[in-house]
């Protein structure tokens, strides 16, 4: 079978698949998302072996991502469980009104097959039964799974995990399908598909840009959740700095470097004021970053064009600041820089994700400094303030700056490390995403994978359960402008 | 001042208001509001004799539409006071959890200057502050809003009315700003602006479709919420038919050509099954529509397409039912036509939207066949459904059919009038909306100009006031997963 007849083939049986699967009640969705955990942690330890010999990111790692991606699954089921996330909404009938004001109810429903692409940098948490294929079969959608070719094996074994908890669900097998293997084209072609009704994707900026333009152009354009990464920005304001300087040095280095440096939200920039503390900053930072291992990439050509990276900077007049021992491809050498924002600013080569355990340190002269930097960067997935109270209280235009460009804004701690709840957001304005209006972590992702169908003048017998004048499943409703969980007409 | 510089000027002065304008409290946004109600009724009912003089709809419909505009606007200043619209969640730290749970809280803020584009059909209430303009300024976000060449008087004075209602709020300019005359050039180089961060317009697909692919083609891609129209097909089920066939007939005959068949809702298609009643549906339908008068349509050229399109009906085969007195544009002659199921089918140019005062009466000999024709429809703002609850029982497969075609499905009345409150939902897949995941009526509308922005570990004085511990606004906040208006620790 040719590829694009393999993406047909795969779209159609989700096609099919979703009229059984948007109508199964909550329960058999939410059962099937804790089926998935069930089937994933019944691979036992032999799934973490395999992930970690084509990944490099040892066992230690991947048993807690093997746990965030159990815990997603099961977060998801309780969502859909509790049920509010429909954003049910009722206005009641007035029949003594000029003109007779109907009876309008809307629910949020699936939006149809979604087409996941798995990232390479999180075999397990983004990848087959990861945050967005959890989120696209928490709302209802069928799912069409692109593997990452750099662990064909994990996703292959992952892949049977979710068909037989789809089986055990007694749910039809179109509900999930999985490509492992084949070159870009199949991507593509369940992309143009038109049964293909959304798209995620999580990697670099040139291939989500790729897939948000196939979307863009079809007969029938769909949207596209292209997580791309950013330089996740740091800014150290004085206090803090004078304060803590090396402290920060330390953690930073420690979070540029974490995991080889391969996550969407590594410190890649970190801005400092000349001035007490910055030494120590600079200093602790060389001396944590100069003391690590080279550890393995992902992948060879993943670590090849961490190389040519580092190489560019240097030769772009970035100055070392400090590396760990030279390493060649798979492995990736830590590496840390300092520039000026002047040359910052003039050197926009440096807005863009540097994907592996390098950060750059941008000596500031003065706290408007920071504030011009901010202005140069693109969109961002996150940054971070570190400042006293004081600090924070003369930051104001910076903070201001910041919350324009960004899905998530830290006050302290550091970037990586994305807490799954439902206040997370993990998106942001372009190009750290194709859609800033939602996240592909937390709750909230849900509502990217649906959209509002609305019932008008309809018997109950009609409606979905979440809409009927008794509210048997007890969700939240907004009821003639009020939020309750009361039945329709309780009262009368 | 060339195009390009109008452009930019106008979107340099929105982008530097963004700043004040989205930091004002919430008061701040429901007054403006009201403000603009109270200026637009201050012009008195000269304003409906000017948008009579330049429409043709009539005082009685620009008087009710006045009224529609001057709630809705009332009705977003209501959302924005009430302010639950932001959708706060909070998750609170965990300090003894491993790894210790981070602070995390988030909120929807506005996605900053955003370009309306005026419908024509509706010189109030979706034109220069109709109802885009409402929930974009709601949401926080400044507007630069292109007129419609239809009404340009007309619109020059409701801009006049809101920049008034801008400076008494001692709002800056910027918040508002409107381009009145001008050819398509000023339009696209408002969408290309990279100021401009989302777009919204009610008009033709070909309109619509060349303002998405403008905005998916910028270097920084922007949300394009275009609202195109569709056929709305009406659905008569047998037992139906039989009880109510000339009633349904009358009916769907005025709704069809109600405001010169001017509405999006307006339906163009009404399926039925022959039989019992069908004659009479038939009927009354040619009878009502041959009894009407020819009125005028908006504009000379809405007009003559409306008689190309006419006209091309019957060379394509669709016999003419009944038809109005002929009229030369721009007036519009109601005409009715009928067809089969199987001519339907193979002409794919029915599935288009004729803008006008005509309907065509699809003719089925099955029940089977309606699910047939409604396999072949695309996307569409409404269906509906009349059939008695025998009829509608034994109709699963149609509704279904029709639950993923459409935004709103109705079981009575008729398709225009569309109400304008919380539950309700103007939006559809495409071809209707570029954007099935959202209204542009009611108030869920506010969230198309709103992206989420997550503050982790941040002190007090930085958060926004519906995030902070002391819920001094009285807002619903899901505070670790559980929904209230209570502050955080309010127990502790």
């Amino acid at each position: 079978m040719n590829v694009e007849d393999a993406a047909a083939t795969a779209l159609a049986e989700a096609d099919a698949s979703f009229e059984i699967f948007r109508r199964a009640p909550a329960e058999a969705r939410a059962r099937l998302l804790d089926a998935v955990a069930e089937e994933i942690l019944a691979l036992g330890d032999d799934l973490l072996m395999t992930a970690d010999a084509e990944t490099g990111l040892g066992l230690p790692r991947l048993t807690g991502e093997r746990a965030r991606t159990v815990n997603q699954l099961r977060l998801f089921a309780s969502v859909v469980r509790e049920g509010s996330w429909v954003d049910a909404r009722i206005d009641t009938r007035e029949p003594a009104r000029t003109p007779p004001k109907p009876d309008v109810r809307r629910l949020l429903v699936p939006l149809g097959p979604v087409v996941v692409f798995a990232a390479s940098n999180f075999p397990l948490a983004f990848s087959v039964a990861g945050g967005d294929t959890a989120s696209a079969l928490a709302a209802g959608c069928p799912v069409v799974l692109r593997a990452h070719p750099a662990h064909p094996e994990t996703s292959a074994r992952v892949g049977a995990a979710v068909d037989a908890a789809v089986a055990r669900c007694g749910l039809p097998a179109g509900v999930f399908s999985i490509f492992v293997g084949g070159g870009h084209e199949i991507g593509l072609s369940l992309v143009r598909h038109p049964f293909a009704r959304a798209v995620a994707f999580t990697g670099s900026l040139q291939g989500g840009r790729a897939l948000f333009d196939a979307a863009a152009a079809r007969p029938e354009p769909i949207p596209v959740y292209a997580e791309m990464g950013s330089t996740n920005p740091v800014f150290i304001l004085p206090g803090a700095l004078a304060e803590r300087g090396a402290a920060l040095g330390t953690a930073l280095a420690d979070s540029a470097t974490v995991g080889t440096g391969q996550f969407c939200t590594k410190p890649g920039l970190i801005f400092a004021v000349e001035g007490a503390g910055f030494d120590a900053l600079s200093q602790a930072l060389a001396a944590r970053v100069g003391a690590k291992e080279p550890t393995r990439m992902l992948y060879g050509l993943l670590a090849e064009r961490f190389r040519a990276g580092a190489t560019a900077l240097a030769a772009a007049g970035v100055r070392r600041l400090a590396a760990a021992a030279e390493a060649a491809p798979p492995a990736g050498s830590p590496v840390a820089w300092e520039i000026s924002v002047d040359d910052f600013v003039a050197t926009p080569s440096l807005r863009e994700e540097l994907f592996g355990p390098s950060t750059i340190l941008v000596r500031a002269r003065s706290p408007e400094e920071l504030v011009r930097a901010a202005a140069a960067l693109d969109g961002q997935l996150t940054a971070s303030v570190h400042g006293t109270a004081d600090d924070l209280a003369a930051a104001a235009p910076l903070v201001a700056r910041l919350e324009r460009k960004v899905g998530r804004l830290l006050f302290a701690g550091v970037p990586t490390g994305v807490e799954v709840c439902a206040a997370m957001n993990h998106g942001g304005p372009y190009p750290a995403t194709t859609d800033a209006r939602t996240t592909s972590v937390g709750t909230a992702a849900i509502h990217r994978f649906a959209r509002p169908l609305c019932f008008q003048d309809a018997p109950e017998a009609v409606l979905p359960p979440e809409l009927r004048d008794h509210n048997a499943r007890g969700v939240w409703r907004l009821v003639d402008n009020r939020l309750t969980r009361d039945d329709i007409g309780a009262g009368a």
